[in-house]
């Protein structure tokens, strides 16, 4: 391997070989991975949750990961956010010309440790390399393929009284990355929540028909989340603006950067609309779970405010959190 | 829609959701797609092939095709010659900030159309956008799920005596996109090969045992993935130049810009190994299928050259085709 990654890298011939075997494969080699190019021949399941999510932040190394880390968490989050166990990925970069191997071995290393972290294999992928100024660095998409195992999820099955939960402090990966980028706070310690979600994402399904809905409030932040649950439905939801965790570094970090932690990306957390009865049991256990210790409680389904999600403030006010309007941070995943 | 994809369409709020509803949904709507957010519930298969490549063909526009025919087709390709049968398909768009919204749904419509032609639907999906210089016009990936449906292939099961076939005119992809992009020669009126390859797959795999491996020779060429079957093998192949189906317009731009075809990359195209003893009759029959007319016989697995693909010349001689090495056409996928 040169020290920088060429276009011959992209080429298809054997510099993408060199690449694969020297680079890839080693660090993510597993049963099922390249038995048949271009593809992967696995054990089926009698239902399956896909998804795909290509990342392109900025930086591609930040405080708490970098995109090889957040690449994996965001598919594995998102198939666990669908009910499913996740246990195949799939991996395409797209490199910028002049990316240092250095970095890129980094990155994959980073890939490989998450995805046993998290208990999935990789089993297929592709490379693409583009002109210098025709990329940013690298970018890379995930897809992925789980096993069904909870298949009652739905916004349809939120009721009145049913009460919203979230699994810790909001805000953390968007305003870290935004302060990474843009290295305008010096002093503070803020770390992005980037982790995969299987785990706690297992506790909470353990309460079956109990949870009605679950996602984890990546892009647009927890507002827009909640806003996607209501949507189209004859409920609202009431949060405390009280309740609802957020760090002291990122309240601090969203004043002087003119934010709310409200839209800020989340890539750790999940927010779940559960029945009132199990609630209070539910955060209890959540809080026993690495990355789960400051769930709680944070609002409630209502009939009034019919498609709308207000925030009770803390000094008493009421105010409507819409859905993400614009641009708030670009590239944070 | 505003007439350009601004960053705002990549937030994750509401821009994205306009982006989503308006113009992706309506297009590529089907029983599975977004029943919930950020990943499909699928029936699943018994055992199943999985695939995922990025496209960053530039131009992505081309004569023949565009970037969004391309994504399907290469994916569903790719599973076709795993010998699986395609399904389901995941989006992912990487579009630079400034982008024209009616390109974008130009390359939707594409997308539609192909995905029909091969009967596959787009179940899940993302979009991001990037900053205007930090990325080019658009990029897609696409991944997918195929029902296993032929088992057998493998290059262990080449033997000494098989043939080698090709479905058609080799090069004219690599060719094609690459005169587009140079505007270099002027009256040569050449097309990309770019189509589906799940019927002529079927045609072929209807073949069962006797068909050995096979694979659509796109990045690299013919000569690259041929180099990919022999190699770790006892076994060589022996090509012969005067068989090998090349068309004028091809072989006059090649001598211009100083390409050969075997290595210029084909997207409608099938090569495969094959017992002797069938041969003539797949290609009796591949010739009456539509893009399979030109299909021939262009070759032989050999005990000799171990691991090496040899080309007989027109004129006598004997030439060693290694892997592409180095780059010749970057970015013609």
């Amino acid at each position: 391997m040169d020290d920088i990654i060429t276009l011959s890298y992209g080429s298809g011939g054997k510099k993408t070989s060199e690449l694969i075997e020297d680079i890839i494969v080693p660090h993510l080699k597993n049963d099922e991975l390249l038995k048949l190019n271009d593809g992967a021949v696995l054990k089926g399941f009698s239902k399956m949750v896909f998804s795909t999510d290509s990342f392109v932040v900025n930086p591609y190394f930040f405080s708490g990961g970098d995109i090889g880390k957040l690449s994996v968490c965001g598919t594995v989050n998102d198939i666990c956010m669908c009910g499913g166990e996740p246990r195949y990925l799939s991996l395409s970069f797209i490199i910028e010309e002049g990316f240092k191997t250095k970095d890129f071995l980094k990155i994959i290393e980073s890939i490989e440790k998450t995805a046993k972290e998290c208990n999935v294999k990789v089993v297929t992928g592709d490379t693409k390399v583009v002109e210098k100024g025709k990329g940013d660095g690298i970018f890379i998409n995930t897809s992925g393929i789980g096993i069904l195992k909870y298949d009652f999820l739905g916004k349809d099955r939120m009721k009145d009284g049913d009460l919203v939960i979230v699994t810790g402090n909001i805000g953390e990966h968007g305003v870290a990355v935004m302060l990474e980028r843009e290295q305008l706070i010096t002093g503070v310690n803020l770390i992005s929540d980037c982790m995969p979600l299987n785990i706690l994402a297992k506790e909470i399904l353990d309460f079956k028909e109990k949870i009605k809905i679950m996602r984890d409030p990546t892009r647009g932040g927890l507002a827009t989340t909640l806003n996607e649950f209501v949507e189209g439905t004859d409920l609202g939801i009431e949060l405390y603006e009280d309740r609802i965790p957020v760090s002291n570094e990122v309240n601090m970090a969203c004043e002087i950067l003119g934010i709310d932690p409200l839209y800020s990306a989340n890539e750790g957390k999940i927010v779940a609309v559960v029945s009132s009865d199990i609630a209070e049991q539910l955060i209890e256990k959540l809080r026993k779970v690495k990355g789960g210790e400051k769930s709680a409680i944070i609002g409630k389904v209502t009939s009034n405010f019919k498609g709308r999600v207000t925030l009770k403030t803390e000094i008493g006010g009421t105010r409507i959190l819409t859905k993400l309007t614009g641009m708030q941070l670009p590239r944070i995943c």
